[in-house]
């Protein structure tokens, strides 16, 4: 380490993965706004305006609707261990390592825990829900809408039947969908929703925002222990974003740049827009990759996120050696399996700016020729001819 | 809420109050650097060098010292909630605001708590202490280096034996210290040490600096049951930033380019010197402010902390007027009191590149007008000349 070293060169890379996802020059521009204390009135005013958008993000009409000091993990912690007491009882659906962290959270913070598991490739069993769930008393129905770790999108509005049902608050991970896939929070009836920055919304990493129904924010006043974490907890931190503004901690100030920039980009394009690109990206790619010959994880077209892309890696084919490939030759970056999914699939991500037809149509270009220099032949051009096709077809 | 306005134009201000502080124009060019993954290699060899930096500013060796994905808050849960388990003894010295959120993380992850209080204008007194502690088996003792609500710097050596004697972690919160104050971690005994990016580091807020020390690490390693916060559990943040790269959640990237990057000036203007510079500028100040007539809130001039100096309002002059003329003429804030201080002192934050000789000139002619407006004469131009002085003296 020295002292004194130039700054570093950070090479440009196109961000295909999980996340981050590429980020608009205009954020950029945003976040080095100068810093301001966090009582100035520049700045409440813009906090004032990051709600509202979060909201038109949201679909809600939430008053307390805010993006955490943290990334998204933060978020999940924050909208179980906010509503969870010791010997609630918990169901988590789990179909990937994001819905099995957030059992290690009900299980942190003292919930009586069902776990209901379902194959990774497809959504959950409405039956096998209902069974398990029939007769209970829940405190919490948690489930990730699209699960980052394998590309599986849950259809909410059934579960959140369920919810009603047991009477449990319905939490959803919005992770990897919020502004990328259709979430109706208010329609669907969704009591406490959160995200992360850095995927959809197209904003550098950094901020959870959350969103609390009207039942959720009762629960939360109604406590008989504090919240485990004061860092997370919400009661402190939404007395900062309403009229109170009492100090709770130092925001990321910069950061609340980005996201007011980030959102205003999601919202002048419209969000119906936004899902729309979102669907055609995910389309042309699906079409690019099985003329390459290659196999999607999840079968079902419908189960499918469009979000976040998962493909078999072929047999005999190295897994490592193909992303390298790409990063180093072509300095993209798509995501390796992560947890059981570890050397089975790549994960393509197609969030916020990376949903972009030119960078479809490069990354299969590259993908084609890693492939081909490791082994594994296609027909040359033909992923991307298939993928311009589908983009002619949807979009004429 | 108009999506499609045009951004909004933020003031640029002087930031003089307790934090966020003055940022240099290379640090926010960091920032903006373009996002990678959160296993690019790019990425990785920067978190090396921010880990061998905070060693470096924290005088320390410790293997585990990185920066949180939060703010200041999140360090102070950080180095408390991994440390204690159910039912373990506490002791906190306890001044003000931030030693009193300390007491209220304690009592909510369960340890048992001994609340050691002093005046909120004065160090603790060692006799009190050594009487509270005699005899008792103790987890941790938790000290704030310099009390940011009330400007008072705790020495730090003289307690370390206290928790030797004990048994316990000393847990050092140095928030409004780190960079700006001597302080040694290694030689000085400090178990575990925290602080945020946004103070004497001349970073955004963000990110939370933390170091721990072998024992400290081995008590983590030995816990009977798992922390309760999933995301700031230390044992599974560690594993990221060593040799292991395991994931735990997508850091906030652009924040650790601007870390880096504000690590990286401290270090080239060297450490002490920094120190040094911080300690003119607060002896500047408080030769201006006492020329103005004005009483330092903290009367030893031994105890004062360079960094945040507290300055009693005045009776008979109204708080918020002035601070408010301060702000929206000169564009300069300065910090109100907080807690029991609110109404009774300001706080002029001289953290990081705020620690300038302008800047203490420039806050003492505007300050002088500003009481001058309202009702508080003092001579015109004598604080300025007064502080002027000083520099000359301690930097002919």
């Amino acid at each position: 380490m020295d002292a004194s070293s130039s700054p570093r060169n950070i090479p440009k890379r196109l961000l295909m993965g999980p996340g981050p996802s590429e980020v608009d020059a205009r954020v950029y521009r945003a976040m080095t706004q100068p810093l301001v204390g966090y009582l100035d009135p520049a700045l409440l005013e813009i906090m004032d305006q990051i709600q509202a958008r979060l909201r038109a993000t949201f679909r809600t009409r939430n008053r307390i609707t805010l993006p955490l000091s943290g990334t998204g993990g933060a978020g999940m912690e924050a909208a179980l261990v906010n509503f969870i007491e010791p010997g609630d009882a918990v169901a988590v659906i789990v179909g990937g390592l994001f819905a099995s962290r957030m059992c290690e959270i009900v299980e942190r913070c003292g919930g009586k825990l069902s776990r209901i598991e379902h194959p990774p490739e497809k959504t959950a069993d409405l039956d096998q829900v209902r069974r398990v769930l029939l007769g209970q008393k829940l405190q919490v129905l948690a489930v990730v809408h699209s699960e980052t770790s394998t590309g599986v999108c849950q259809p909410l509005e059934p579960l959140r039947e369920l919810a009603q049902e047991t009477g449990a608050l319905f939490v959803v991970d919005a992770v990897s969908s919020l502004a990328g896939l259709p979430l109706e929070v208010d329609a669907w009836g969704v009591d406490i929703c959160y995200s992360g920055s850095q995927k959809c919304i197209g904003c550098p990493p950094g901020l959870a925002p959350i969103t609390l129904g009207d039942r959720a924010a009762e629960v939360l006043l109604r406590r008989q222990k504090p919240v485990s974490s004061w860092y997370l907890d919400l009661n402190l931190i939404a007395k900062y974003w309403d009229t109170e503004r009492s100090y709770h901690h130092t925001p990321p100030i910069s950061m609340f740049y980005a996201l007011d920039e980030a959102l205003r980009l999601v919202l002048e394009e419209g969000l119906e827009a936004t899902w729309e690109r979102h669907r055609q990206c995910h389309l042309a790619l699906v079409q690019g990759m099985e003329t390459m010959g290659l196999t999607m994880f999840v079968e079902d077209p419908a189960a499918r996120a469009w979000t976040v892309n998962t493909i078999r890696v072929p047999h005999g084919v190295d897994d490592a050696r193909i992303r390298n490939h790409l990063l180093e030759r072509f300095g993209i970056e798509i995501g390796s399996g992560i947890g059981a999914m570890r050397g089975r699939i790549w994960r393509v991500g197609l969030l916020g700016r990376t949903a972009n037809p030119e960078l479809v149509l490069l990354l299969l270009q590259a993908l084609e020729s890693a492939l081909d220099e490791n082994g594994f032949s296609c027909p040359r051009g033909a992923a991307v001819a298939a993928a311009e096709k589908v983009f002619q077809t949807v979009n004429p």
